[in-house]
């Protein structure tokens, strides 16, 4: 029955049920963590052959390098070459770096705030810098922006990637727009994969600043989930065809291919910009952990063992994506209270409730021992203005944990979004 | 034979002999390199079995944390509490980070001038900030502070650590003096280690600036050459009592203990000031490689290990220090063309040739294929405001290329240094 335009009886009948229902699980003392996208256990253990990858006396790298030893700021070049193939590009154009995406993503922004970009005019601190934001987001790129002081405009996802009407419009007259954050493949966390088009329009759109930058953050570019991979436009190609060669930055990582935490994170763009990043990031450090890129080099081998690896991580997650979706359908199908997604990758499904009802709904959980990502998050400055998102990390529980958490999530989201609306009636 | 006081023919024979010397090694081809403080491959076999020290179905934290997982920005419990040890300190005032404590000074740095410090008022960026450089020192210390727009002023060093006098008078004084550099035991790169009364002034000296910070790196805490260990007065503690705890901010690193480059650094400060970095830095990282930091801690288990092994790194490096001042001795003792060290620990020999000599004897030593660091490098800027020190990092070479390169650089300086008696003259 969609409630949106039901009888107020049957809503109030719906919501007392759920109401009751709240109670019950309220009871049960459960305590459940559905915040981050983290790998669960069984996950990690398909890389703890990594961990003896490198053994005593076989640490020279492919130059004769003793990789034990200082030096190698941009990564070592068998590293730079399977990233290279990983991302799309040649090894002359990637860095390897430490254990964090984040970290480098950080760099690059901070940097750009404090000393400019090459072809720029100057640091961007001085120049009122705004980030475009595709919308419900990661919270943890909003949060860089934040604390840089970089404005941010929120703008629409659509299935096919950002709205590019919008993104254009901005772009073409605003100088003060230096960059958008994309994350291109198995979006988070709505799961959208841009197309072709978007793709195109975002390498050759012109743009007022002439520093501007698009930070592509590829963190799920083989997370597929079950069968088959989303193939997604490269992004550097078409910035280099559009005679664009400076405008991405393109940023990938192992961790939730091997060890979330101790893997290794990576960076491709122009040789322009590579130099740049170089020269920026020698002031302060000397160099990454070259041993744990060579032992990602030995684990995977090349661009197939990273794939036929990435085959375990999809069966393993796929029945968890099935047990959330299968919980929604069952008690929020048709009713009109929420939609969600069914992504093809990525860690996330993104649920949207009735306007105004997402905060209340997380509380709920929250008093039945369900934590979930706290509401907004996913939004620039913690505010979705429609109050209506809720982000669901499946991976780390188990599915039995799953099918508890999404028993109390949709308990609330009925609970919540009934009340609302025979308040609104 | 005095040279600075002898007769020009007696210089003028010297020179000849020196520079007849230098054309014969010139035509040897060689190619050394002196530049850096390396550890040999032989040290760095000491750290071998730390590549397997964590294995598959053991990567379990004391607390029951899965350290394959995300998450611990401060380092995990037991790695803080082994380096609590190691710095003097207690776990709570530890952060075990990354691979590199110069990335986490310059974490400090870049983000006092960009954010400010707890106590302080605002962002140092706003404040035209000053920082303290004891010279000789490291030139990568100066490169951050020139990278991040702090002036540097040059404070000379005495054989109890920095000049107090001097420091007192500008600190109390000047409220932009933001912060001093010091490497306070076998310091870089003269070898000198911070007396107890020199410990006790910084700690307790009026600042002008209420956010006044000692970055304390002490790099070379358990780096002694051959026997006995100097013992240095622990700042922290000194500012505890002089009613100053927020003013020391002590970093370490194993690099010189474990590998180079794949080791684990750390801070240690107050809890203030611990509680203010971990916000800072979390906005650009999920948190540090926690398998490393189990890797250390099981190989070495607590700080008698980390004694323990230095000792080997001692009797290791102790011959190549001794083969250098032997050198040093056989060919300048007496002349009066150049002072030097005799450290009792860390890296560097350091040598002060006659004033005007030190760019000339380096260009020298690089026409016959020997690579010392560069001239100036020792000091902000670049600028070595007398043309004579020179560093000289023997751990890397092997002893037979030591010697080499010594006969090289001996040849140079008395080349150089009588060249320049006879134009004075």
């Amino acid at each position: 029955m969609d409630l949106t335009t039901a009888k107020t009886d049957d809503i109030r009948a719906r919501h007392d049920a759920a109401h009751t229902r709240m109670d019950e699980l309220r009871g049960r003392n459960l305590s459940l963590d559905m915040t981050r996208g983290k790998p669960s256990p069984e996950q990690l253990t398909f890389s703890d052959n990594l961990l003896i990858a490198v053994q005593p006396g076989d640490t020279t790298g492919e130059d004769g390098t003793d990789l034990r030893n200082y030096g190698g700021l941009a990564g070592i070049p068998e590293a730079r070459r399977l990233f290279a193939d990983y991302l799309g590009t040649v090894p002359e154009r990637v860095i390897v770096g430490g254990n964090s995406s984040l970290a480098m993503m950080w760099d690059v922004l901070s940097n750009a705030v404090n000393f400019g970009m090459p072809d720029g005019e100057g640091p961007w601190r001085d120049q009122t810098p705004k980030m475009l934001c595709p919308v419900p987001g990661y919270d943890r790129h909003f949060a860089i922006c934040e604390r840089l002081g970089m404005e941010m405009i929120n703008i629409p996802m659509t299935l096919d990637g950002p709205d590019m009407d919008t993104i254009r419009d901005l772009v073409a007259n605003d100088p003060s727009v230096k960059a958008i954050w994309c994350v291109p493949k198995y979006s988070n966390p709505s799961g959208e994969s841009y197309s072709e088009e978007t793709v195109q329009a975002l390498a050759s759109m012109p743009t007022a600043a002439k520093d501007f930058r698009i930070m592509w953050d590829n963190a799920y570019a083989v997370h597929h989930i079950a069968d088959g991979l989303v193939t997604l436009t490269d992004i550097m190609d078409a910035c280099d065809k559009a005679d664009n060669p400076d405008r991405p930055i393109v940023f990938g990582s192992t961790s939730k291919l091997t060890l979330a935490g101790a893997g290794v994170a990576m960076l491709a763009s122009s040789l322009v910009n590579i130099k740049d990043h170089l020269e920026k990031i020698g002031h302060g450090t000397i160099g990454p952990d070259k041993i744990n890129q060579l032992r990602h080099v030995r684990f995977f081998k090349d661009m197939d063992g990273i794939l036929e690896h990435m085959k375990k991580h999809a069966e393993s997650i796929a029945p968890k994506f099935a047990a959330v979706d299968k919980a929604l359908e069952k008690h929020l199908g048709g009713t009109g209270l929420a939609r969600w997604t069914r992504p093809a990758g990525g860690y996330f499904v993104s649920v949207d409730v009735l306007d105004g009802c997402a905060a209340a709904v997380i509380a709920k959980c929250a008093e039945a021992g369900v934590k979930m990502t706290p509401a907004g998050c996913t939004y620039p400055y913690n505010r979705d203005p429609h109050d209506a998102n809720i982000r669901i990390a499946p991976t780390l529980p188990g599915i039995d944990e799953i099918q508890i958490a999404m028993n109390v999530l949709t308990a609330a989201i009925i609970e919540v979004c009934t009340k609302k609306l025979l308040e609104d009636a």
